[in-house]
């Protein structure tokens, strides 16, 4: 959505009769509601919520006027990694409220691998988010997560995601929703999730491709196998309670207007029908349906489809200014109006606005936010993802109050810096230098060149006055949201001129180096792997509050790495070799692209999905499922209404930590095989699990879930079937253990994908004419440079 | 250069024994400096630097100690429109020089073509200035002008400049650099100006290609028919004290280690060697040499590079922290790096700072900034750049105190949107609004749709409560430092879709409607030229402090209008056609090429260049030179020592208001015809003047001094010559008059270029290895995506 910066009071008007003043709860106990139907508790959310909307007018329901004493409520809070800055949230100047949590970003967290972990920081943002919706700080629906996959290294908002696998977001976002709202089906929700973008949402501005205007073609195949299993596994396998349509149109046809996505697949082949469930516009996605898309010819079309489509809220003003003569017009029917508004009451039924301090959340106050657990919390969730790339044996490393450091670089002594976008208030932004400060060394501090879009050398005469007094040289850079930002993808994926020079020259004086790689996209280390004088690189992301503890603990060893990349780390030169706007995942020899993912890329990447080093050794065995699986059989165990969630077998590997420190381990299951339609993948993650401390010499199990899903392969229609071959299970990245087994009998599929409407998008369809006779549409730029 | 926000403090060490703290003059009368040369009056300013020089150590040279009682001096003072926040300026927090003279930005000053105009903002710009270093607030170089020519409409930095044509370029630094420095060659310079970026600098960050890695492959008659003219004009015909090398590389080299551009143009070819002139780098761009150039192998052969190629001063920390390694190595000669210093203390000694009292401005005080005066002139020069681009007959418009005027938009309220880039502190920035409420009208402000990164439509509700109850409504927007900025080229140059969509329902209600478009670079505006219910479209670039004034009396006929656009105005898909990287001018049906600039352009512009309208009409007639004339007898006349520079005739233009309205009227010379090499330019700027109020009815004289070099081509060597053929002189964008003309005889020579070393650069030049074993040099992108 629009950018945010602090906290921004802005109308989400929609269908509501919400205002900007005077918000609370309703009043059930006297005045106009006390006997609506909505007040009894009796009945189900959707009974209560038809109660109400019956009672409104036509004028209510078009948001003329708001009555019956319900109060403002304002559908705009954001919580992407703790309680954030947003229209809806409200932080006090000081004391209580004036702080929430500040988690690391999703990118980090997806470094962890570890669904619990998510599960717990979910369930602390929900709590944090009651407490401020008790004292009228916050709503009770929150704009996250973003979920859409991270394909394209350049994106400015892949740093909000876990990463770039379907399955691991899949896993993920069902942990992170279930602490979000507090379990699959709760009589209470705590909060409303909203899943986002969907769908195929993940370019800002590339290249003269604005992502307000930007079509993007996606194949079916493509869209089932690799865009869509996030939003399935929010809709139809963890109950979320809203789903946001994106900006950019997909084949053609604006999301927040498109029937095939938001009825076809959403509604209808993921169930999402209970009507305690809504989808909101991103802000002024509906407006954009008539510019830039030009997808209908009049202001009040563009309203229409939407509405009809069945996006139920426009976060924007052109529902509540263009509906009435929309409706003049015929454009659409009342019943589809209060469709929407029943939607969106039942959801406020569902998490309890009606229902005064019955609600057990209610109880919940200021003393529940930033406590000392939760901020345990926000160190573990930074140790756990932080990711170690390279290390000469000189880590774990001790700091000692007789030894000098220098600390060189744009997050030396970052704050904000580290809590990445869409954030809140944190209770404290403990740098690198804080927390080498409490090693009691001596610490140079220097901030070192700046990034992209100014690499000055301020700061360089400090460093060489420094370096040759240190006994230990810690770079800490890369990019921040300066260079990755909501509107603003990376045309760089390398490190800056200035940055390496600085490393070059540091790396020279030959004392211990380290270099913390910072951001959330990943830039080419591969002179910083190569360099024989620079003793480690570890990968930080955007480690939220307790971030500088987190990395120092890692560099000292407090904390035993075992993060993973959630992301390919591809060579510089990948941005040149295929454009942004390409969609299609697969290597493609006639338009020269090397694929995308770790699934698909055909060259060599600097640092592969998935890979990450410890202070120990581990080594793996899998406990055999057997090498040999009639399809027939395991369909014949298939009792799932959707076959893909059947379970295969639970598989079991025996993971020995083979060295002396006690250390986490991700077990990663990869797939691969020749099994399915050609081309196909290098391998694919199909299971996941982290086992804790594992100490030296012992060992653990890890038992990796497998379903009948995850061996299946997508076709070229988007549907996913279970194919006969061969299929190679191996565990982690270089892997420690495989397993083979094969497939036999006849394919079945397991997911009839629904087919889009041929041609989806009539031409008749296309808007040519512009506003009146004055505006010719041919002016808008394509976005497309040839 | 490296962008500046506020009040920044970096050391600019260069060569100078500068440091940070203790500015203030030498000290002639007592000390060490008293019996050193450089404090005798009688003598010339290289004897006298060169006197102080010799007195230094070699770590002094190498900028090791301060010593001689030689105060700090800070080479970083900006004043591109006015005193400006840059490392050397330091404004008092309140009181005296708190404030500066904050004039309208380049582009806008460009549109007024009145070289007298820009003459006199000079010579307030160099008072002020020298009013701030009288009292320690400023040092007496400033990094002003920017006069690349504003090629490419997406280029974050043609703000900066007067426009795209390299003749009105060339006009306009003449009159700025005197008025700068006080005259052509006055004993006392008034202060050092600064042309830059030499050369062939006009890219931020196009589609991954960095202004600090970007290798320019610029041909010799481009080169000298497009990208040199200003600085010929700079350096051969304007005396200028100092020239900028930049960022990018040009044909291989990069420009600060360049002897071709900086030994042989520069100062052979342009006989810029009275060593009282000197070379600065941008900001860093000596340590880009070495990265991300990667020219030269070492740091030490890239500092030796820049130093050797006449890069006198460095801007950043890499010739204080590596010329000492250089030098004992061998890399350069203790007497280059004399010169280099000589060089910049004779610019001080002729700027007067080793004169104490005796300088004639150092009588300036804070009663000299911010006069009444200045203010009157920041007025003016916003009034006459000020460009009216459609008119139904709606303007000029009364407001009057019983109306009620609706302003929606960005910069309905905009304050110091107003100034653009590089600017200093106004004493006050009046806003359209506050222009309106001193009509006592009625007025409704809203902020309209966000710009190209946050088009929301928050205000819009507002908006269409007040626009039934306006009389009027004016839509005030474009473009803004969001968009258009250091370090950020544009990838759109239409209007936002909500931009469009907000300003086509304004227009549905009927009402006389004004659209002010904003900022620096053009926007699409045919939406709104083809929309009959929207009255008038008006330009207003980045006006200054007096920029809503000056709009607004424009509407109301206060001030009538007369500027002219000075670079085209393309369609909204010209960018789509020609990438940023494309440095040549002509059209190419090769590459799909539409050329660029107005006298290349195949395509059909928006608005053209130079276009204009007034409240009344004028006519024009020409009193022709004659139809024939023989190139030998024009060289027979030809005394110059730069035949460019020879008159050919001064024509006289008879332009009579046939309206009624008073207004000024820009007299345009255009020449079109069949003479030089093909292809032939559309047409080329050779005259302007700008005559002021003239009245109804009544007649005034424009005269219009040609020279042979304005009739002069350039072929595919770069050399300028006079050509035999036909010519056309029109007067005006739709002609108003025209004179033909033929020349006869054999063509000659103008001006002889030099041309470039072959091959320019040698493969076994190119830098390769990268620091040690350890960097790859290959993964740096290219810049290019195929």
């Amino acid at each position: 959505m629009a950018s945010i910066t602090g906290t921004v009071v802005l109308a989400i008007a929609g269908l509501s009769a919400a205002q900007l003043t005077g918000r609370g709860f309703p009043d059930c106990s006297q005045g106009p509601l006390k006997n609506n139907k909505v007040c009894d508790l009796s009945l189900d959310p959707l009974t209560r919520a038809t109660a109400l909307i019956s009672a409104f007018t036509l004028d209510e329901k078009l948001n003329r006027v708001p009555r019956l004493g319900l109060p403002a409520y304002t559908w705009w809070q954001e919580a992407l990694h703790g309680v954030a800055g947003s229209p809806g949230v409200n932080f006090s100047d000081h004391g209580p409220f004036s702080v929430a949590t500040s988690f690391p970003q999703p990118i980090l967290m997806g470094a962890a691998f570890d669904d619990q972990l998510i599960m717990d920081v979910a369930t602390v943002v929900s709590t944090e988010a009651r407490a401020f919706n008790n004292d009228d700080r916050a709503g009770l629906d929150f704009w996250t997560p973003n979920i859409n996959p991270f394909k394209d290294p350049r994106w400015g908002r892949g740093q909000e995601t876990p990463g770039e696998d379907p399955f691991h977001l899949s896993s993920y976002v069902h942990a992170l929703i279930l602490g979000l709202q507090g379990g699959l089906n709760p009589k209470y929700k705590r909060v409303i999730a909203t899943c986002k973008h969907f769908a195929a949402y993940d370019m800002e501005d590339w290249n003269g491709n604005f992502r307000y205007q930007w079509d993007a073609h996606v194949n079916s195949q493509d869209l089932a196998e690799y865009y869509m299993p996030p939003f399935q596994s929010c809709a139809r396998d963890s109950n979320v309670g809203s789903f946001m349509c994106s900006y950019n149109a997909l084949n053609g046809v604006p999301t927040c207007a498109d029937p095939y996505l938001l009825q076809t697949i959403l509604r209808e082949h993921w169930g999402w029908t209970n009507e305690e469930q809504y989808v909101t516009s991103d802000c002024d996605a509906i407006q954009n349906i008539y510019l830039p898309h030009k997808y209908r010819e009049t202001r009040e079309a563009s309203v229409a489809a939407a509405l009809n489509a069945g996006t139920d809220l426009d976060c924007g003003t052109v529902y509540q200014h263009h509906l009435p003569a929309a409706l003049e017009q015929g454009l659409f029917n009342v019943s589809t109006l209060d469709q929407a508004l029943v939607r969106m009451y039942s959801s406020l039924v569902r998490v309890g606005y009606f229902d005064g301090l019955r609600v057990p959340f209610r109880n919940l106050t200021a003393a529940d936010v930033n406590t000392k657990a939760s901020q345990d919390l926000a160190y573990k969730a930074a140790a756990e993802g932080i990711t170690l790339l390279k290390n000469d044996g000189t880590l774990p490393m001790k700091i000692t109050s007789d030894m000098t450091v220098l600390i060189v670089g744009g997050y030396a002594d970052a704050t904000t810096q580290m809590q990445g976008n869409y954030a809140g208030i944190a209770p404290y932004l403990h740098s690198p230098t804080w927390a080498l400060n409490h090693t009691g060394a001596k610490v140079y501090t220097a901030t070192g060149p700046g990034g992209q879009g100014n690499p000055t050398t301020d700061s360089w005469l400090a460093v060489w006055n420094w370096a040759p007094k240190a006994d230990v040289i810690i770079y800490a850079d890369g990019i921040d949201n300066s260079v990755e930002a909501e509107g603003n993808d990376r045309n760089s994926i390398a490190w800056t001129g200035a940055q390496l020079d600085m490393i070059g020259q540091l790396a020279e004086y030959g004392k211990p180096m380290v270099v913390l790689q910072m951001g959330g996209g990943q830039l080419d280390s591969s002179p910083i792997a190569s360099n024989p004088n620079i003793s480690a690189l570890i990968w930080g992301g955007y480690p939220g509050q307790s971030g500088g503890e987190a990395l120092i603990d890692t560099i000292t060893g407090k904390n035993a790495p075992a993060g993973r990349l959630p992301v390919t780390q591809y060579p510089a030169d990948y941005i040149t070799q295929i454009p942004m706007t390409d969609m299609s995942l697969r290597p493609n020899a006639t338009s020269g692209s090397p694929g995308r993912t770790y699934q698909w890329y055909t060259g060599t990447p600097i640092y592969d999905y998935g890979y990450g080093l410890h202070y120990t050794n581990f080594t793996a065995s899998i406990q055999s499922p057997g090498d040999g699986f009639a399809i027939s059989d395991l369909m014949s165990n298939c009792t799932e209404k959707y076959k893909d969630k059947c379970a295969f077998t639970t598989i079991s590997v025996d993971v020995k930590n083979a060295g002396a420190v006690t250390s986490d381990y991700v077990t990663l299951g990869f797939l691969a095989g020749t099994h399915g339609p050609a081309p196909h993948p290098n391998k694919r993650l199909v299971a996941y699990t982290r086992l804790h401390s594992v100490t030296g010499g012992s060992s653990s199990t890890a038992s990796l879930k497998m379903t009948l899903g995850g061996l299946g392969r997508v076709d070229e229609t988007g549907s996913r079937w279970l194919y006969p071959g061969d299929y190679a299970l191996m565990i982690d990245t270089q892997p420690l253990a495989m397993a083979n087994f094969t497939l036999t009998g006849d394919a079945v599929c397991l997911d009839d994908w629904p087919q889009p409407p041929t041609p989806q998008r009539q031409d008749s369809d296309y808007f040519v004419g512009g506003y009146g006779s004055s505006y010719d549409g041919q002016v808008l730029v394509d976005g497309n440079v040839p």
